[in-house]
């Protein structure tokens, strides 16, 4: 029997479609596109191409503000670095306590290291940022706001645009990390007050290895790989050329992809879950979720041993960010929401895609309750509390 | 006719076995090696095979030496930030004058901006070090010392080994931009006073946008990228794992190239080359070169121009790094060896690789001659010069 994938907040299936616009490039259009005879030629205008798709997938106003990166945590780093050199007087960032890792770490490292001064601001118990926190945070020293559009563990989307307003109301850079929000929300950066934003193609069933950096035109900028002269200057080494291409076709397919479907999939299996175990929350903020992620939290049951019994009968979920797996605390996230102790330990996150398909649902629907039973069971408190 | 491909210092054919390996990763396996579920395991297990082929490839003592990056330039850049962070009291830099952009742009940065002293040492008319003016250089204010093995216009090779051994000598760590010389020559690593090395996969018929930095147990690392803890911390970000999977597989063919081969095919285009045309002088230090670099200065005759015309006669070559194509100066390398500007304008570079055949070489040799006339005859020098 095909497993049930729903662990596409870690990764996602290549597209086909994008697999057959690589292929040319990773055998006989192998050029170097800065090659200036006939093998660069068609490398360097498939590069336009992927770029241009890149553009309509964030709505950019111009395929010049497409900067492809080695993935999203380059273009987070890119884009942090850059805001921090732009203006030396400004010294501090504001950013939340449910980032990526790729944000928190780094910033973790620029307040031990370099004297920068970090305000991470709070979310409430559904995730949501605290605003008053975020406006009392903002001031002329703020040199860049970066908060994630949509969170990778609850689904949870920050309305980014206002908060970008807000940034530039200070005189801030606003970026933001929309790797989980490409391809799953609309998304137009033209027109807002968003200066950066990071996109992962592998998320959104391009290839691992690539994503890109929106940089508005006309925002300062220094790059992070210097030397040769690819992407304007603005990230040297030889282009990913397949790998640009893949994530290009991707982002071509994205548009057609039905959300509304995606979201009745996910509200089927919340209610068939609901309906079968009793004491399962579901974290995040409900009213403005992303449409295929749902992160169910079962009292008394260990989260890790509900992955792994799922994983035995076919079915693949995270217990949060693939990126911290094997940690036994609790995420970051669950903390920042204050998530009850005993909840927060049996936290599954299932995140659905296109491909998703109803019986697949089912079945997770009929597998889950018995092993949440079994567990409680096993639970030196479950067994009680449950009963 | 099937092009002639003499362009391989610039990017390489993909190895149809390195893509049939990658093939897996690019359908079915597509799961994050960072999962706990099945979907991770594939992944995971073909991590550590291509860890274990890189490790071959350069000869290193341990497999966890090997950090995969996004290419040789976030593999260059990686090193040299990292050794400035681990002596803080150290702020000089040794390279030399004809290192790759990569590590030109950066050093002139870290000058510029971050007030790092950086001593650019000097090559002789044949592209070698200028020992003196190297040891000269040297002292306890040195943090790295950063030098390419090989040369990527002229295939001049450095003695790393002995230069390492005396950066040691001071106290300053060591790093060796390895990008063209991996799989051209026989690098061991393992026992050598070499700290860091920097390798890309596309040089050496594996895929673009991946590379690896070699890092020598006990040497102080900080990591350029941050967040998820892959490459156990050494470089966030989800693995580019078809990528990683066709550079093991390309690092694995690597051995069984004939390099001999190669240098006779080299010798024997040079040779032509030379019997036919006057006024060329083959450039680099012919005692110790790649075996399949040849650059070639033709007096009074435009190296774009020559280009262009073996362009459109199906043979594809460079006017030196593809990198800086499009420069109508002379390289920074042609400048520091103090080619005379008659020849260095028309330097061509020549790159073989495994797929070069006999035919091949002979077609460059009958088609290249009356370029270099015609175009001799149309300089307002050169007819009278070389008559």
């Amino acid at each position: 029997m095909q497993p049930v994938y729903l662990d596409n907040n870690a990764t996602t299936r290549l597209a086909p479609d994008a697999l057959q616009a690589m292929l040319p490039f990773l055998t006989q259009d192998f050029g170097n596109p800065s090659s200036m005879h006939a093998m660069g030629r068609a490398p360097a205008r498939a590069l336009i191409g992927a770029r241009r798709a890149v553009q309509a997938l964030i709505g950019a106003a111009d395929d010049a503000e497409i900067v492809f990166t080695s993935g999203g945590t380059e273009a987070n780093l890119t884009a942090i670095r850059s805001a921090l050199a732009a203006d030396p007087s400004r010294r501090e960032i504001v950013t939340s306590a449910v980032e990526h890792p790729a944000v928190l770490a780094l910033c973790d490292h620029l307040e031990r290291a370099e004297g920068v001064t970090v305000h991470r601001i709070p979310v409430d118990t559904e995730g949501r940022l605290e605003l008053d926190a975020f406006r009392a945070a903002l001031s002329d020293r703020v040199a860049l706001v970066t908060l994630m559009w949509a969170n990778n563990e609850t689904g949870t989307v920050f309305p980014v645009e206002g908060l970008a307003e807000l940034a530039h109301g200070v005189g801030a850079l606003f970026h933001t990390d929309a790797v989980q929000a490409a391809g799953k929300l609309p998304i137009a950066v033209k027109g807002t007050d968003i200066d950066m934003l990071s996109v992962s193609a592998h998320k959104l069933h391009g290839p691992k290895g690539v994503g890109a950096l929106y940089l508005r035109k006309g925002v300062p900028f220094q790059p992070l790989l210097r030397g040769g002269k690819q992407e304007r200057g603005r990230r040297a080494g030889t282009e990913n050329i397949a790998g640009i291409v893949g994530f290009g076709r991707a982002a071509e397919l994205a548009p057609a992809v039905d959300l509304a479907h995606i979201a009745r999939l996910r509200d089927r299996l919340e209610a068939g879950i609901i309906a079968a175990v009793p004491k399962v929350r579901v974290l995040g903020d409900l009213r403005d979720r992303l449409a295929n992620t749902s992160c169910l939290a079962f009292d008394f049951a260990e989260g890790e041993a509900i992955l792994m019994r799922l994983d035995r009968a076919g079915i693949a979920v995270s217990t949060g960010a693939a990126c911290s797996s094997g940690a036994i605390e609790p995420s970051h996230v669950m903390r920042a929401m204050k998530v009850p102790f005993t909840a927060a330990h049996g936290a599954i996150r299932f995140s659905l895609s296109r491909d998703t398909t109803v019986p697949e649902i089912d079945r997770v629907i009929e597998a889950l309750p018995p092993v949440i039973a079994q567990l409680r069971a096993l639970s030196p408190f479950g067994a009680e509390e449950v009963r």
